[in-house]
């Protein structure tokens, strides 16, 4: 079987993943934005420690309705922009196309099937940092490892080509049994590191050194293991020993929601802060200090003024 | 009855309560530190919004052994100090000497009861607006009332002539019967204005604008009078409303937690902070909220640097 691949955002995630698509020979149509001319005119050049390449001619446009229906749509845009998919999935959709939401955060396969109910809807966690360096040309620095995990009507023949096709393409990848597990276990990570990096304007490396932040972010982790559990996600709090262990081992490290603070770009606060918070609540769990830490991060970007 | 006072401390506190009772003919000792010298040969220069004072002569230390044994002690340190008054204070006791701690927090008459068994204590809440401007130069900008409560071995003659002298010295005074209840209700305001100004890096009429900020502040301050509650102090939610009410209608304001991190001092986190968690945690009451602002509190004390 050999997929069509649409990515919808071409940035530090489609950029990446869809460029490694794309240079093992993959039939790969990015959507672009900002950086479309220059995609078109020069190609799109991708930095990664597992080496540089280049792609001269890549299939761009810079909307959807001309480009072809595709068996798997890859959604790498922030989740801010989720808003925009109700107009720009239909022309991408066949009958059996499944749309993967490489993205962050809690909730939003739920919220795309309810505007597409019956779509073949799949997760992508990505475990990578990589950046948007210039127009059509990313970086990646470390990880790069994608987890896919199926959230409805999932084919399993086109999920195990979608599975080998990554591999084909050098990108480590893992099929989830359960997405919801999945996303609850990177939300372990993103929620404490994420907002504290951005309200303490730090680093994770600063955050583990200080006993009163590395007491914080345990007691945030413990807080997100036990909204899982009442999500129905089986989280022991021996995984967020794992992250505070990996954590104390990465190098030091700024995560996307900082690089967004930073830059003055709107953060992913809804998907990782107030959806699980309020899928929890539904489930009867109160995250009262992520709610803080929410709130918090609401005020932040409400000071944005141009840079 | 003449009260011979002590003022320990005549910072932004000190030098305005203690100069308002020296101005009105009243026996004041104060005890300096770094503005001693200044002080002796230029006095005590106090600048307010209620009328301009100078002392010329006033009777200043720069340690407590050369001072009187006094009747009352009032305590304006910050409570990081109060470990010194194990030292500072003993000079100053005779049989009948009332300690009177003006300042913020919880605990802090519990701890010095321990040390010095017996001994008359009371606490002091200033509701002002005030700060050290320059070498025995103080400002006074705003409110300036103080509420005492007896915490043990109160005599009943000294406080009704203390709240006299204060009266005598054109200072709103309030004698409260429960300086358990004082304390949590001061901590309302104090816990989520102090911190998170000093956090989010704004100032209070920014915090109550912004949607997400103003429902912080109201959690926090709901979750102070839960605890407050479980301490034995009778504190209603409508507190709350009228702490949120009276900031309102405040002019913007950097409270006092504010004004020692932009300086780079130590922030007053153990008393405010802190100890109330502590005290709740053992009526059976958790401060999550609260915890999260003291951990990051404890973070941003960490990165200080010489300025």
């Amino acid at each position: 079987m050999n997929i069509r691949y649409a990515v919808i955002g071409t940035g530090a995630l489609g950029g990446y993943y869809g460029g490694r698509l794309a240079h093992a020979g993959k039939d790969v149509h990015f959507l672009l934005n900002s950086d479309y001319q220059h995609v078109r005119e020069h190609g799109l050049k991708v930095d990664s420690v597992n080496g540089d390449f280049h792609l001269g001619a890549i299939q761009a446009y810079d909307n959807t309705r001309q480009m072809p229906p595709c068996d798997v749509v890859l959604v790498c845009l922030k989740t801010n922009n989720n808003a925009m998919l109700r107009e720009l999935l239909p022309p991408l959709l066949h009958r059996g196309t499944m749309v993967v939401l490489v993205q962050n955060g809690l909730g939003i396969e739920r919220d795309l099937a309810r505007q597409f109910p019956g779509l073949p809807i799949a997760g992508g966690l990505a475990f990578i940092c990589s950046s948007r360096l210039g127009p059509g040309h990313i970086g990646h620095f470390d990880f790069g490892n994608i987890t896919f995990g199926v959230y409805q009507n999932g084919d399993d023949a086109l999920v195990q080509q979608l599975c080998a096709d990554f591999t084909q393409s050098s990108i480590g990848v893992e099929l989830a049994p359960d997405l919801n597990l999945a996303r609850w276990k990177k939300l372990v990570w993103n929620i404490p590191y994420n907002g504290m990096t951005v309200i303490l304007g730090t680093a994770t490396d600063k955050l583990m050194k200080n006993p009163a932040s590395r007491q914080l972010i345990w007691d945030v982790m413990l807080e997100v293991t036990s909204a899982a559990r009442h999500c129905g996600a089986n989280l022991s709090d021996d995984f967020a020993v794992q992250m505070m262990e990996a954590t104390d081992r990465m190098t030091p490290y700024a995560p996307s929601m900082k690089l967004d603070f930073d830059a003055r770009r709107p953060m992913e606060i809804a998907a990782i802060y107030s959806s699980p918070a309020e899928t929890a609540l539904e489930a009867g769990f109160e995250m009262k200090k992520v709610r803080v830490l929410e709130q918090q991060l609401r005020f932040l970007q409400s000071t944005y003024t141009r840079l």
